[in-house]
């Protein structure tokens, strides 16, 4: 027996998704073919939509619908503070913790000579004209071997610019207990130590 | 910070799939936004061609883009064995093994009184009038709660029409430890046991 030929197309375009193998592809065409002619249609425009649609931010490469992202056309942010992230998920992270209140800027990718990525691969160019005397750029890449090679890529060039550049905090995430947790990160929660005494 | 709209709706479709929650829906989403435009045209029309093409078999409900599958317009199969399975992608498992040479029957489904679903929102009646008598009919629904439900069922509804009713064995899959074999599976596989003496 063999698939039908347009089976056989779908399972190949599922499958090219990351995470989704050739088991899962097979068994997300089986219920696709299960649905409404309706929800497929809809599954289908809004991918194109959504192509049409988005594009990235002109000044921090967020993912937008227009030419500058809410947080970019928002003059209610703190315009002395920008976070230099990995991908637009990132901005999403962050937005949703509440903490922050200053702008973004999204690399779209980190460092890594392993897969051919160099710093010309990422938006790492259009950062520096953004980044005036003063201002503190909080480096938050992942706490990756590749998080980290590019965090210390981006330290190197914004010094010299006189920003005033952090990283975010590495430590035990909340709701950890010490035994579980890893030695490199204990080690750094230990360096990391903030004093809470006021003597 | 808000979703552009096409954002949102494309996470919304993506995240209706089985198996992908909000999270992966999200990442997914952001890996399309980075892909070249005829990616994502690719998959769109491959999923609207997949609808538009393949319907069930008139005969077995298998999976097909013709009136009749693959398996039942071969005429060099064996036409006096069925093998009921649950779900299109058990016919490829099964054709996959290459033991088996008979006819089809895809259920489209299991009986499930906890989830509403009952004998009629399978395809059961459909089978009785392509049982005749001394036909063999294989039960090779899943070795499940419900999978043994609908075969118990099934059975009942067969055996008055003088059909010769099996059930798929169950026992250690191949490469399978005694000592990881949960009890029923070993309880199943001794009393299932089969003589390889010839005295």
């Amino acid at each position: 027996m063999k698939y039908p030929p347009s089976l056989v197309a779908l399972i190949r375009e599922l499958s090219r998704l990351p995470g989704i193998g050739p088991k899962s592809a097979q068994r997300l065409a089986f219920h696709l073919f299960e649905q409404p002619r309706e929800d497929i249609e809809r599954l289908a425009s809004a991918l194109l939509e959504a192509k049409r649609d988005l594009h990235s931010c002109s000044v921090c490469f967020n993912i937008t619908d227009s030419q500058k992202c809410d947080v970019c056309s928002d003059p209610s942010r703190d315009q002395n503070v920008i976070c230099v992230v990995e991908e637009p998920g990132d901005v999403i992270a962050i937005e949703r913790s509440g903490e922050y209140r200053g702008l973004y800027h999204v690399l779209h990718g980190v460092l890594s000579p392993m897969n051919g990525v160099g710093p010309d691969r990422l938006h790492i160019k259009p950062l520096l004209p953004r980044v005036q005397e003063g201002m503190e750029v909080i480096l938050a890449t992942g706490t990756t071997v590749e998080g980290d090679a590019t965090a210390l890529y981006l330290q190197r060039l914004l010094e010299p610019l006189g920003a005033d550049v952090s990283r975010i905090a590495y430590g035990i995430p909340a709701g950890g207990t010490l035994e579980y947790t890893d030695e490199v990160t204990l080690g750094r929660a230990l360096t990391g130590r903030q004093r809470i005494t006021r003597n």
